[in-house]
């Protein structure tokens, strides 16, 4: 039976983690919410299938693959790597790789507040004098930490077509790539700055998107766009000058 | 040979969630910075100490075990819930588990935001409109929001001595009793008026509480209390008025 992913429709989102690992691993599923209205999908539907969903979870994503309800994000990805090939099988590189994308995870909260320090439920409008501060504290200490620690561990695997835990490709890799191109289209100033002390990183980008399955997802009308309603968006004011 | 915390040596923070496991399992282990510097503990041992570990971790708590170097609290405690019997032996429980801690990682970063909501490297006194803004969303949609879940996890489970996962206690309830107690610390108007709707919740915390090692751990020398260095932090004009 085809995986089922439950997520907001109409944004890329922490979603488009689960999307990637999923395509890439050539796993059969239906992204729920995008169907129709008829057919199951729209917000209204997967807001009422969460209150029904059994464990309950918080927020989506939520993945439903073989008999289990699964929440969080690398939560998911850990139950796709260990079932389509996409982790090491032995626990030091389970552990690790689940290490990785939990630090990717604190990341990519960090840019969602960029826009949103305050509040999720208010406009970014009225809460532009405190993004503005949030954007230039992220752009000029913790992005550069962040890529800076994930080039690290890169040049130590040799950066030389190995991803972020070996030679073999895992979810990590894949969010870490979703993490640069986004934060290319957010903030590309401050990225293009910081281009020359990341090269491993953006290698690994390279690398991912030209995975047969994944490039060709990437060009498919399953790939949502980016856009200024979801994690990563592009306000000018909130890139270097 | 004993286990070896690393964290911050002075403040609860992240580290706490570790320690509450580590104790209620009853774990050998050595708060590494916490040690006289003469036995190799404070802030500068660490950081150094972080510099050489491997795989290289981003920040603090890491633990150290049986031979592996693990990072990132949900991680550790996932470790220390499979091999100290705080988690559930299948694999939907775990997943269940690690999806509770997950979440509760997420109410955890949201508290920190409430006194740093621009930057963590400048001080309180200088993002305080910000922060005064920030907590007052958390106060009123947040924390509601995400006590109001395990309630009603709590609810579904009998709340009659069992935990969020079933009959036995995991390091999953051992966080929610940390974050509840953090978050009466910190906002106690805002959670006195609160408990009336999480009765659950409360419940639970005072059985944590209770259990003979986590009670003899909160009397001793090694819990760091409360404070405003940590992620709870008491600041009158952050709680409801």
């Amino acid at each position: 039976m085809a995986y089922e992913l439950h997520y907001w429709p109409g944004i890329q989102g922490r979603g488009e983690f689960v999307r990637l690992a999923l395509e890439d691993a050539g796993v059969d599923y239906v992204d729920v919410a995008r169907l129709s209205e008829a057919d199951g999908g729209g917000e209204a539907a997967l807001v009422n299938w969460m209150d029904f969903a059994t464990p309950p979870p918080f927020a989506p994503p939520i993945l439903r693959a073989k008999g289990h309800t699964i929440a969080q994000t690398a939560n998911i990805l850990e139950f796709i790597g260990r079932h389509h090939d996409l982790a090491p099988p032995d626990e030091d590189g389970r552990m690790w790789v689940n290490q990785l994308q939990l630090t990717l995870a604190d990341l990519v909260a960090e840019v969602h507040d960029t826009h949103h320090p305050i509040s999720s439920s208010t406009y970014y409008e009225d809460q532009k004098d405190a993004a503005l501060a949030r954007a230039k504290a992220f752009r000029e200490e913790r992005m550069p930490k962040y890529l800076g620690y994930f080039e690290r561990i890169l040049q130590g695997n040799g950066a030389d077509g190995g991803g972020l835990a070996g030679a073999a490709i895992t979810y990590a890799d894949l969010s870490l790539f979703q993490v640069t191109r986004g934060l290319q289209y957010a903030f590309p100033k401050a990225m293009q700055a910081l281009a020359p002390k990341i090269p491993g990183v953006l290698l690994l980008a390279e690398q991912v998107q030209r995975r047969r399955r994944i490039a060709s997802y990437l060009k498919s009308e399953r790939r949502v766009p980016f856009s200024e309603e979801g994690i990563f968006r592009h306000y000018p004011e909130l890139d270097a000058n």
